[in-house]
Order: structure tokens, then sequence, then C-alpha cells
């Protein structure tokens, strides 16, 4: 399997998910008082932040690791679907959880949800780097030495998660805030994280390529 | 017909289409027992697992075809038009069916829109392979004499969905298993037929590019 | 300009504008007689099938249309553009020609405003080839000889629909068969017409590259 | 970072944003005078127009921007995934705007609200060419003493919006007229200045390659 069409795809179902995030903006409809209105679905604009950063941290994520390949095999083909049918996934529990966060009744379940499902996700994007870490021959030879530290580097992800989702059963608002937080962090930490790999690279590529 | 510009269009229907199954979730507004709420609409999450994965399938099928052609012509085209057609239209029988499959009235009728859809869609598929097996010249030579074998492979795909939609008209949720039970077995079966022809490949290209 | 991005966004238009169309397929909610229902609204299935052909069909010509081109320019790109935005309008005519086409009341302004929207889409296709007439230098030099012929078989297309839209005073439903008829038609004479220019090319190409 | 893959996305991210405008053109349902009712909401189709045109000219801005670049950093990234997050945003106070554009209440909050999300993405815009001229090795040579002009040219759209914004709390059709007019503007502006870098770049291009 190319993973050059595969990029293509999940380009197209990351691009696809970002872009459906904006049906779940509710348009008021025969509001008296418009501006009130609008002010008072803020939620649902900090859902679409939230969810459209975390969209696409792992995006960017994906997009290394596929640049760190050599080549896919079926397995990896189908936990990259599984990635992908959980990131399509992503604005229905955003529209849920800007809809309840504030109500008494529903707001844990909404906040569960939610975390449910960026669980599933980071932890599909754990299960691709624990199978490139056992099989290297998919990855570039370059690549290889840095698998354990991808893997233990995604693992964060689901821990975050998991513990957001737990805290969403006491209090949605502040599952809510964990799950910026945790999108946040992932994108300041990767920045870190990607300027010491590119570094690599740049010393690995033309060491490989003088030899 | 170049194959590049199919494969981007092909792509990028397959990728909203996958993605567009999102909207068939419903979510409850002024839900008292939201937790509740969300459970008993359980059919919408495994119709959307099914088709995902379904749809998902015939990506990677078709990633495969395109792979082993040297180029189109035009009732290649249109037939895979054709094919788009009815991926596009997934979506919409998988809300049917998630809505109906437990009603009284309705759960045949919905389960056999579902699986006509499918077997349309499979048909499709088995048609191009059939427009490929009598034109050899549109597929790369090492290609060439596995086409009958996968003409032969590619009607599996119909002939299931023809029989479950058959099962459909007694009962809905034993053809909803079935449906489930087709994307499996055929995701399975192709992992096994993927590991042979790949093998093949890797053996008749260095020889290829060895005269 | 470069023409493979404007190719890119095409194709993500098109295949959106495609996938779009099954938006507008209606889901009767909590129906007692779902299979009754479902045959009932079948002008939205050959609106569909209709509107899909119908934009498969401009995708293939402008495929072509694009594989001509040595280069774009900015009046090219903005022509472009507007195509695309009738492009992306279609699943907006079709719902309400499905809806509207059995209504004693509407069934008129629903039939011209679909043909509105295909004689301005089909226009637009014209206008980019005779501005590619003008500009002979944007085309690849086996491809310019050609461009008069290519202007004359494109103004048939908005002819057509100027005829069918003029019908749809008088009758939606024959408009509607209008509207099928020239997809049809626009196929079959352009699997004839394709199948020429292909020729030339293999000729043309060869002797340009054996000079 | 590669650009082309931040391409791939960002070309799918403003297909999608432009087709999915076209879920903000209402159908009405039951109408007994379509003909009336589609001419009544001329709002919907004049928003419509100037979103799409207003999308399609930063997709041209924002290619020509990618082309004009060596290589991206994370910075960079960051910046474009809020530009993308802003574009997929558009549909949303576009259906807003056509709707509240004619009511007494409503109206400003309509048309601030999209004067604001028109601000912020030509902003975001301008935010990338004052990183790209802050990190000149992010551009291509011959495009780096350009930059300080591109910066200075992106201003205007920021600008112009925020006016825009202001006359919208005084009379939203008066900021209606303002917001075509700027995508107007330029577009025109756009054709000159296209003209004059293209030239550059012809003229700097053989210069280079003939070092």
């Amino acid at each position: 399997v190319r993973t050059e069409r595969l990029q293509a795809l999940a380009d197209g179902v990351f691009a696809i998910a970002l872009t459906l995030l904006v049906l779940e903006l509710p348009s008021p409809s025969g509001s008296t008082d418009l501006a009130h209105d609008l002010l008072a679905q803020w939620p649902f604009y900090a859902a679409y932040a939230v969810s459209f950063a975390t969209v696409g941290i792992v995006w960017v994520n994906h997009h290394t690791l596929l640049d760190r390949m050599a080549r896919g095999d079926r397995a990896f083909l189908e936990l990259n679907l599984l990635l992908l049918a959980l990131v399509a996934v992503v604005p229905w529990p955003t529209g849920l959880l800007a809809e309840y966060v504030r109500e008494a009744d529903g707001s844990a379940a909404a906040a569960v949800t939610y975390g449910l499902v960026m669980t599933a996700m980071s932890a599909a994007f754990s299960a691709i780097w624990l199978r490139l870490a056992r099989r290297p021959a998919l990855l570039r030879p370059d690549a290889r030495d840095r698998a354990g530290a991808a893997v233990r580097r995604s693992l964060v992800g689901p821990a975050a998660y998991a513990v957001s989702t737990l805290v969403a059963l006491v209090s949605a608002p502040a599952a809510f805030v964990l799950y910026a937080a945790v999108a946040l962090f992932v994108a300041v930490s990767g920045r870190r994280g990607a300027a010491v790999p590119d570094q690599d690279e740049e010393v690995s590529r033309p060491a490989a390529g003088g030899r």
C-alpha cells in the first residue's frame, strides 16, 4: 500500500471534518435580540475553536508520521481508517458538548461523550505508532531508532483525555477547560518536539546521501 | 483519460462520503436524560461503523484497482462515475436504516433500501473489473493474467448483498447483522488476498526493471 | 498561475458538490408506510441521478480542458472560479426541482431555477473556451488549432439548457426530461468526441517528442 | 514542514468552505408562490456570491503565497491553521447576514459578525506575510525582497474590513455593499498586482538559472 494515496484520503477526511464543524454553529432564527443571542451561544464558538485546534494538531502529527514511513501494510491501513472514522465523528460530540455544557441535565453525558471520542481518537493514533514500532521495516531507516520515543510521546494524548473524561463525570465545564488545555499543551510540546527531530533529519539526511 | 485525476476525484468523493456519515448522527435537543437518550440511539453508531468500514473497504479495493491500471477509457470513466454516485449516496440509507431498524413499520423498507444501495455499489465495482478483464490493454502487463481472478473475487460482494437484501424482507435486524458481517468478511479476506498480489508485484517489478 | 493547483481546487469542489447532492435526499421521519413514502419521493432520486451525471460530465470536460493547457492567466482563473461557484450551487436547485416538480404551484419556478443555474454553468464553461481561443498561447501547441472546434462544441450546452428553461415555463416535467436528455446527449456525443482528440494526441505527441 | 501537504489540506478546506456555502441557500417548503418566494430571498444569493468571491480571492492569494515559499516552520503552520479555521467558518456569518440584513432587529449584529470574521480572516493572512517578512529564509530567494511590499498590500484587507465593520454598526445594508466592494476591489487590484510579480518572476528565473 503506497502512503501517497492514503495521504490523499486522510487530507480529505481531515479537511472535511474541520470544515463540517461550522455546521454545528447555530444561526438563531427569528431572533429579536440577535446580538444577545449570538453572545449567549459562546460555548459553540469555544467548542469550535477547541475541536478545530485538536483535529489540526492530529493532522500535523499524522503528517509527521507519514513522512517517516517507507511503506504501509494492511494492518497500518486498517488502523488509519479507524483513526479517520474517529476524526470524522468529531463534529458530532462538539455540537453536543456546546449545547449541553451549561445545562443541569446532560452536561456530564455530553462532556463524557466528547472525552470518549477524543480518547479513542488519540488511542488510535498511539496504536498506529505501536504498530510501526513493532514493524520497523515500515519506517524510513533514519526514523527507526526514534519509534520508541514516538510511541511514548503518543501515549500522552489518550492518558490526558482519559483523565479529562473522568473529570467530566464530576464537572462538564472543568472537563471542557481540560480539553482546551490538552490541545494547547500538545501544540506547545509538539512545537518543541518538532524542532528536535527536524534537526536530526537535517543531520541524518546528508549523512545517508553522502555514503 | 489519465488515472491520476480520476484518483483525485475518487479520493475526494470517498473522503466526503465517509465524513458526511457524521451528519446522520442525531444530537438530542432539549433532552432531560441525555445519557439515556445517547445510549438509546446505538443503532446510529452501529450503522455509522458499518457504513464507514464498508466504504473504507471499497476505497482500499478501488485503490488497488487503479494501481494495476495502465490507462483508462471512456467506458471505464463512466462506470467509475456510477460507482462514485453510489458511494456518495451511502449516508442516506445509513440514516434510514438506523432510524427504522427497531420500528415495527418501515424496518423492512429501510433495510431493503440499504441493501439495494450496497448491492448496486458492489455490482458497479464488479462491472469495472469486468470491463478491465475484457480490455486487458487498460491493465499493467503484470496485472493482466490476474484480471479473471479479480472479477471472480469482486462478485462475492454483490452476491452477498443480494442475499442480505432478501433477508431484509423478513428481518431488518438480521439483515443489519449480515451487512456488518459482509464488511468484516471482505476486510479479512481482503487482508489475505492483499498479501499474495503484493508479493507477486515485488517479484515481477524487479524482473521488469532488470530487462 | 499553475494549472495543477487549480486542478486540486476544482477536483475538490466537483467532489464535494457531487457528494452534497445526497443531503437533498429526504429521510421520511416517523413514517407509518415507509416503503410507500420512499417510492413516492422518486423525483428526488431522478434529480440526484440527473444532477450527478451532469456535474460528472462537466468534470470530465473540465479535465480535458486543463489537460490541453500550457498555463493559465488571471482572467482564466476568474472564469474558473465563476464556473466552480455555479457547480457548487447545483445541489440547491436539484432539491428545489425534486420537491416542486409535481406541485401545481411552483413547479415552473423550480424548473426554471434549475434551468437557469445549468444554463449559467454551461455558459461559464463556454466562456473559458472562448478565452482560450482568443489567447492560444495558454494552450499546448498541439491543442491550439482545435480551440475553435472546442468553442463550438461547448456552445451546445448553454443553447440546449436555454431552450429547456423556456420549456420549463410551460411544463416542469417536460423540462425535467429535457435536462436528463441533455446530460445523456452530451455524455454520448462526448464519448464520440473524446475518441478523436485522443487519437490526435497520440499522433502528435511522438511527433513533438521526435523533433 | 513541507508546503505540499499543507497545500493539500488548504485546498481541501477552501474547496469545502466554498461548497458548504450552498447549504445556506434556503429551499422554501410548501410555498404557494414559489417564484415570489425565490426572488424575495435575493440577499441569500448576493451573500453567496460575495462570500464565494471573497474566499476565492483568499485562495488565489494563498496560492501565490505558497508558491513563493522555500519551506515552512511551525509558527507558519499554526498561522495557516488559524487562517483555515476562519475560512471554514465563513458559511456561518454568510447565512446570518443574508437572513437578517433586511430585519429591523438584528441586522447590525449580523453585519458586524460577518465583518468581524472577515477582518479576522484577512488579519490572519497578513500575520502569515508578517511572519515570512521576519523570516526571509522561509521564502524563495527571488521572493525575499518583495516580502515587505506583500505585507503592506496584505494590510489593505483587514483595514478595509475593519472600517466596513464600523459602518455595519450604523447600517447593515451599507456594510453589505462595502463587503462586496472590498472583494471587487481586491480582485481588480490583485489582477494588476499579479501582472507585475509574474513578469518579475519570468525575469528573475532565467537569471537565477543562468548562474
